[in-house]
């Protein structure tokens, strides 16, 4: 059966390409625009009868890309398409999963029902799996997680000499320690003591043993680059050379990139996120649990 | 059974004060923010067991209000809440009801499916029905539609001397006659000649003689205002006084407004989308037809 793959928004370009590529499939033109009082508009321009459609789309700022998602979903749908993927290297909505003070909307749930409504399938690249031991937990589609350690590691072993993974502190032991054990990296986690809400203070009684290594500072998403901007001066007082941070999903804002890249220390992050600390590219990845789950939902089929 | 009301965005709050008065309800405090990715965050403020729910949010620009709105009426249900209504004033994606081109989305069924699913009922002014006769027609839940005929009749009466209803086309006839059914206000139809795209004559031979009455135009929304100013230089040179426009939803961008007032017209509007141009308080008559949507509710209730 064909596949046929979509995106909105010109940013996931590159990877509709890269998918048409590998999954001998082709890529398929949206029409989409806003009029001006804000609604959008949105034309499927080729047929895509009995395809099996696959529609790209990360989903840093996700407000305002909803319903031309759920829009295009469902014109695929009525429009014959055998099922409906979605891709989305960058998840959204994760992290409110809980109510922590009473009253608060458990906006995962309402996102990831969503979702699972208009949608046959789901492949992101490691989502905040904060409570939630696994995303079936909130999706009640067939999901992949593509893990980003192991194209970070390839790519430390190409590109970085001598390289030291550092771990500001215990919740990037996660990522770390996985990366850490796929390249024998060496790694080295540092204490982190909060003297209050924003005084972060980190150390190691270890660091002198690795001078003239390349500390590597690794996080999920690089909010506020607070930790990683402590972490930085420690190591800068420590003498070691400057550090190299790398994110997974690139949301950080314009400053906070500005001042990591100030601080001395280089910047760069998977292409999960468009943006031009773009390095490590995660599309191979991803196409490998596109088809992965594909196999499955293929099996499951000729179960019934 | 106690009222609430709700809405997330302040631009609804003149309309929220009004329902709290008018029906004997309290209006509720939502939180809402939106993080710097871009995620909403949002918080129902004061326990909502057992009570009647009633957001209030006028749907311009709908695409970024979509998820908190879903987000708030789940979030309602969760805690307990007895039943949610949405009272929308201006109620988008009514426009794209059929497929004009082949691929297009209905985004219309698409809008009206997500509210369907989330509130009990819906309460909307003068929707723009093209080819649905009936909002029953997209929507399942049950729908109140106000009309601001009355309202505006009663507004004119008050306010101008000798009035004169004019019709620009055909396709205004629906508001203009049935205001002047109801005020008894002269109504006069010009014939719209299109030579071209956006070419548009407008002309009557019975305009002399209304000489030295003021008129007046109306239309739902005044988008381009294209057919409005050719209507109001036509006027002009016929030596009729200066026109007063009047729209239903103030959905203009402020280039028309200007251009419009510029032209010696004065322009005012219905306040079911803030604006500075609103002048024609239609919210005792949404205050009536959610009372009549409360009762028929109830009166279906005690039916089962």
């Amino acid at each position: 059966m064909k596949n046929r793959i979509y995106c909105i928004d010109q940013n996931n370009k590159e990877l509709v390409d890269a998918l048409a590529g590998a999954l001998d499939g082709q890529s398929s033109e949206v029409e989409y625009r806003r009029f001006p009082d804000g609604e959008s508009y949105l034309r499927v321009t080729e047929s895509c009868e009995g395809v099996n459609a696959i529609v790209v789309c990360s989903l840093q700022h996700p407000d305002e890309k909803i319903l031309p998602l759920l829009f295009l979903a469902d014109t695929l749908k009525e429009l014959g398409a055998a099922s409906v993927g979605l891709v989305a290297p960058y998840l959204c909505y994760m992290r409110q999963d809980i109510r922590f003070k009473p009253g608060e909307t458990l906006s995962s749930k309402t996102f990831a029902n969503l979702i699972s409504q208009k949608f046959d399938w789901l492949v992101t690249v490691d989502p905040r799996l904060h409570r939630y031991n696994s995303l079936d937990e909130v999706y009640s589609i067939p999901s992949r997680v593509v893990s980003s350690a192991t194209a970070i590691a390839a790519w430390i072993k190409n590109q970085v000499e001598k390289p030291l993974l550092i771990g500001p502190d215990s919740e990037s032991d996660q990522w770390l320690s996985e990366i850490s054990n796929l390249s024998e990296i060496p790694y080295l986690c540092l204490e982190k003591k909060r003297s209050g809400d924003r005084d972060v203070q980190v150390s190691s009684d270890e660091l002198a043993q690795w001078n003239g290594f390349n500390p590597i500072l690794i996080d999920d998403i690089i909010s506020s680059g607070h930790t990683m901007l402590e972490t930085i001066k420690y190591l800068q007082q420590a003498g070691m050379n400057a550090p190299l941070c790398i994110g997974i999903h690139a949301l950080f804002d314009e400053q906070t990139y500005q001042l990591l890249q100030g601080s001395g220390a280089k910047v760069i992050t998977c292409n999960t996120v468009n943006h031009h600390s773009n390095k490590i590219d995660i599309n191979s990845a991803i196409v490998a649990q596109i088809a992965g789950i594909k196999d499955q939902m293929a099996a499951n089929k000729s179960d019934d």
